[in-house]
């Protein structure tokens, strides 16, 4: 039998052998075998060439994708289609410890609707920050159509910082779309309904129901929604749908499709034909064409009036100032697409097979010569379909919405119906291309292909059914988003991804150099509110504070242990547990789960978050770290002492359950020495190598550099207590020394091995 | 301009092109130009040709991942590493309706703690149900460490059926695992607490705090757990970890390791040396090694104790009864593996660098022989560790977790601190071969290479970092699974995962033909108890009832209305929404949403979900359909109209939005008989081809035939209310006999388009 020697006599051993194996000579599988294997065709395997990624590339793109009911935001790479978050923002989510901290339950808190909690969102159109009509990388923005709601996610680090309530509309969806400057988010109504939020019968739907396009005000600076600088604009109940910002030319004007222009209301379980016949039957819909920057203009002058608190421009008045315009529109549509010059906007109507090419110089010249085809219900002028139009073209079954490519003139329509994707030529007015797809897309995205600088190169088609694409996994079916090449004449089809989780809507896509996430937070930091925390507490000034019943924890956590490692409390306390990461390498999270409670902490490097719960049940309560974060990840734990009330401790100390004398300190004394070997062995490999050119190993050799300092610390620990012949406290904290110089092996042999794998160069 | 012609004169045109494109030929890339344009190496195209699965082709594998905190399951598909779908578990996800209708709310409930609603879990080990050892696809089984609590998932629906929780423990990590044939789940307590539950200070750790291993008892036919059948037997205060259960010669045995059987208590913040120090100190824990089949017996016998209600056999009977053994394992260990002839058991611990292959046989005849090498504190005999190695194997720096290979004697250990792979011979006791992985994995997976027929073929490696291996996302990072192909001599890796929400630490991969899930439900089912739901509704048996202040909606939804539209309650009611899918069409999922509540439901075809609020405000709510179900999903929609206390109605009728005339009529019939030829012309195509060979356009031909009937009673009620000269009902109900043709034309031309694609052959 071997002996049961630590393994710091044998790490060089192990390390030569890891050594040897990274440069292990390719598989003898020829590419031929594999396809043969595979049943791969020459087709195939192109588009396997074209979308893999080896390990450590990055994707050319970043998706940001709705998540529909699941109320959060997917991010994915293309063309890996690889999902890399899920971003928290309507639902509570506990990996991220969204709703489940005190900081991330405050800014939920801000989407309460008349003082409920609402626990999800029906998230649909995500949008990016714009500068000059460019995507900047710095915010996303994302709706809930469910509860009017609009939240604000910082790109900075992907975490949600706000969320808005729309104080008239009670459905959404025709948003977010941002203005060239992100000066203005927009948010238009869904469902009609009386701004007021009262009751209403629907006998008096024509009269009292209204849909609202509404402004939000976004201070860039300070990366949040300003309600009391943001007001709507009343249009009618003409369930309002989705928009888009004029650019160029166009600058200063909204664009708001609709559907159900018939102002019917269904009944059909009391023999009304239902909603779907009755907002079907005529052939065209409205769009509003909104004069916004002059709406800014008559908010600033105090032509809004008050609803529930929120400025609202009146119908009468935007039509009186002429800032409204309706313009028909095929019938059903879900798209309002306006070109990257800003010249053009392309409609289309699920019901009609054209996609209808609007002229924004035509329509400019009509509403300037006052050239109305007639004005609707409410007054508000109508353009002539047939003069504001520069062409109209046959795309095929249900086209849905329509994505800008790189190349002059060339646009892609979703064709529900057909199950196909169109590239037409909205200039000339013809049809270049189709392809099936697998089925029933809705969205589509082509890459940056909604801002004035479409990229080209992909599209994305986001189907709303995938039937037989994947394995089956039960009823309730993943979404498909296939993968399209459009940098050539014809499309090709690259990819099948599937969605596991949610049923995304709209998506956006962006250059993935644009964003330039942290890796880390300041050393305290409430990440919600993007301040230092009030509770952050710095190593060695951790305590627990009582007020009455109320109770703070400051606490701090570090591999492999957080301080304190007992609570005591008593039945009835209210306890926040405060903690503060003080780790600074990248990707070193740590968790915080209390059994029996509902609170748990993701703590990235740096963050401090909070738990509060009420210990309303005396008994013992382990808490522990949820992540794994380090060799001795299962034992950074903790006990949640709960006294029950006038619970009298005895002077009691427990035994101990091992006591160590001399013999074992000398025996963790030479494994530590001999571990400080294997340490410089792996130290002199990284110096003598030009590790500082890779910025990647220079954190790692600062983490490493931290815990041997930590090591160096705890040794003088171990030494004075050896000093004192203390050898239960000397062999432990000898330890706990070894325990530092784990973790210092372990990330030098990860700056080791990136070295060795990235080509690093011997000096000296 | 074109004329404003509806679609269906178009139909065949744009057929004709869908056509064309589905025979492109191969784009003019080479996979030269493409592997220079990308910078792949022969060898990432190898590793892309091995991983890529086309469009509508299936993975072979597919595996079942913790979440960790997120509190769900992950599913995805291996070599493709797409996830498929994300199970809520523990945790509400409003896609799913999880946690958002009444029936998966009594789910969740079943796993209330004391009372208290637990919002979260931390999910580690999922277990596959077996026979005679052998994975059969029927149950997953899930744990919660953070409060000791178990979960059913049911496979022919990948739902979450039941969830139990551990009367004695506080946290739960090692488990579930299952007996070869299933009869009972595993889970074993992590940290020692008392078991009746109380507070118990510190000081009385060793006498006080215990651990336990809970042997749930399992109904097959039932697909429930059973808790009064079920037991535990009380162990030492050592954190338990994982297990397995025999097999084979072993079985009725079942083996849990363990850590910090030092039983060392932590306190760093009052200057003792922490838990992690505390906790690694001895060279060797114990695994606990238990005659589970005999301790069936006792319990049977009623040799248990009640503690919380609940079994448990004390230490002092299981000793007494000789079903209790200790080994000892190298220290800090994580894993348990069981080799599949059941043979040997494989330990590895984190600090120390050898694996441990223990031989049952010698264990047994230790046991026989009584040749013990002591007992514990707790009188339990000690086996002699060197006595009941078969071998031990240097596999590197930080080994945690082993799985078994296809081949003889084969196995993988991950290796955590030198974040490599160790492939070596158990039998032979050699290392074979080695592989780098990005960054520090726990746990890793073969193909149902915990069971007794692992399948080889691939390894996923479940790091715990992935730090720069993906498109940097902020702080938070997603965990990183690497796939490596083990099917040759070397190790091969293939392809770098991202796990975008979740920390996953175990998985089990299943041959994905094992699974056979359902795609609809019967007619009104309740999938949480797999019962006939009680709020079932067929379609024209709609109704409201009401009891005082309590009201149920019994509603249906089908492409694209519901019935009622308008639900009309008093302030103050209590409402339940029933609504049953009448679709029977794979995917045709349907979602339900009322704003300003917390209701959302994901009706698969054939369920019956239900929500429940209060209608606490007086207003008006649009309730919508939340899946894109179709071209007029939009239009799926109604009102919940809340009216205040008191109100009486008038007898007020609203005026129409839009009146329609005789000319409206004529020309949405004609649109429906030209209509109607398209159908036809896609009728006569299928059915002049051999659809009835393919089962998918069988299940679609059923599909459109119900919407072709739903059309022909459309049509009926059309003439009907012509032939009275109702001009606005004939109108419209001949918009919704039109709608239900665009529906067949959907589902229609799907097939279509499936015959061409997949070689159907002209019949006659």
């Amino acid at each position: 039998m071997k002996s049961l020697s630590k393994w710091s006599m044998l790490a060089l051993g192990a390390l030569s052998i890891g050594l040897a194996t990274t440069s292990t000579a390719m598989s003898a599988n020829s590419l031929e075998d594999v396809m043969k294997a595979r049943g791969l065709t020459q087709k195939d395997v192109l588009a396997a060439a074209k979308t893999y990624v080896p390990t450590g590339g990055r994707d050319e793109f970043i998706t940001f994708s709705s998540g529909g009911q699941s109320g959060q935001v997917i991010v994915y790479g293309v063309p890996s289609m690889r999902i890399l978050k899920y971003i928290a923002v309507f639902t509570a989510e506990p990996w991220q410890g969204y709703g489940f901290d005190d900081e991330s339950k405050a800014v939920m808190a801000q989407g309460n609707v008349n003082g409920k909690e609402i626990t999800f969102g029906d998230t649909h159109h995500p949008a990016l920050s714009e500068t000059n009509g460019v995507y900047d990388g710095q915010y996303l923005f994302i709706n809930d159509k469910n509860n009017p709601r609009l939240a604000v996610i910082d790109l900075s680090d992907f975490e949600t910082k706000q969320i808005v309530v729309n104080p008239v509309l009670k459905s959404e969806h025709g948003g977010p779309f941002v203005t060239p400057n992100t000066d203005y988010v927009l948010q238009a109504a869904q469902y009609a309904a009386p701004l007021e939020n009262g009751f209403v019968p629907l006998d008096q739907f024509n009269e009292k129901y209204r849909g609202a396009i509404t402004y939000w005000k976004f201070d860039r600076k300070e990366g949040r929604i300003v309600p009391a600088e943001s007001f709507s604009v009343e249009v009618p109940p003409y369930s309002q749908d989705l928009s888009d910002f004029g650019k160029g030319p166009s600058d200063g004007w909204s664009f708001t499709n609709s559907f159900c222009s018939e102002r019917y209301v269904g009944g059909i379980e009391s023999g009304r034909p239902p909603f779907e016949a009755g907002c079907s039957q005529k052939d065209t819909d409205f769009f509003h064409m909104i004069n916004w920057k002059k709406a800014v203009e008559l908010f600033h002058a105090g032509k809004a009036k008050k609803i529930n608190g929120h400025a609202v421009i009146s119908m009468d008045t935007a039509v009186k100032e002429g800032i409204l315009f309706l313009v028909p529109e095929p019938k059903s549509p879900h798209g309002m697409d306006v070109s990257p010059d800003g010249k053009f906007m392309i409609v289309a109507g699920k019901l009609d097979s054209h996609t209808y090419v609007y002229s924004f110089e035509k329509m400019m010249g009509l509403i300037k010569n006052k050239d109305f085809a007639g004005k609707d219900a409410y007054g508000i002028p109508i353009l002539d379909l047939k003069k504001s139009l520069h062409t109209q073209v046959q795309v095929g079954l249900g086209p849905l919405h329509t994505q800008y490519d790189s190349k002059p003139c060339t646009v892609y329509t979703s064709i529900y119906v057909d199950s196909q994707v169109t590239k037409w030529d909205y200039c000339e007015g013809k049809v270049l291309d189709k392809i099936s797809i697998h089925y029933n897309i809705g969205h589509l995205m082509a890459m940056e292909g909604d801002s004035q600088t479409p990229q080209g190169k992909y599209l994305v088609s986001l189907n709303k059914l995938a039937i037989d694409r994947f394995n089956p996994v039960g009823p309730l079916h993943p979404q498909n988003h296939q993968l399209i090449d459009i940098s050539g004449d014809k499309m090709e089809l690259l990819y099948d991804m599937a969605i596991p989780l949610g049923e995304p809507h709209y998506a956006v896509a962006i250059s993935a150099d644009k964003l330039k996430p942290k890796i880390r937070y300041k050393s305290g930091w409430d990440s919600r509110t993007d301040k230092r925390s009030e509770y952050r507490t710095r190593p060695g000034k951790e305590r627990i504070e009582r007020d009455g019943n109320r109770v703070h924890v400051y606490a701090t956590a570090i591999r492999s242990h957080f301080t304190p490692e007992i609570i005591e409390v008593e039945e009835g306390d209210v306890v926040s547990v405060h903690i503060t990461n003080l780790e600074r390498a990248e990707d070193q999270t740590h968790g915080f789960a209390i059994s029996g409670t509902n609170v748990n902490l993701s703590l990235e490097p740096g963050k401090t978050a909070s738990g509060t719960f009420t210990a309303d049940k005396a008994g013992v309560f382990p808490y522990y770290c949820t992540e794994f974060c380090s060799a001795l990840h299962l034992e950074m734990q903790g006990y949640l002492m709960v006294k029950p009330k006038g619970y009298k401790a005895t002077a009691a100390k427990g035994a101990e359950g091992t006591i160590y004398a001399q013999g074992d300190y000398d025996k963790q004394f030479a494994t530590n020495l001999a571990t400080q070997d294997v340490i410089n062995s792996v130290v002199g490999f990284i110096t003598t190598h030009n590790y500082q050119d890779f910025p990647a190993v220079v954190a790692l050799v600062e983490d490493a550099t931290e815990q041997l300092n930590f090591a160096a610390d705890t040794r003088k620990k171990a030494e004075d207590f050896a000093a004192k012949k203390d050898w239960q406290n000397a062999t432990l904290w000898a330890g706990q020394w070894w325990q530092y110089q784990v973790k210092a092996a372990d990330i030098g042999l990860r700056a080791k091995t990136y070295l060795e794998q990235n080509g690093a160069k011997k000096v000296k």
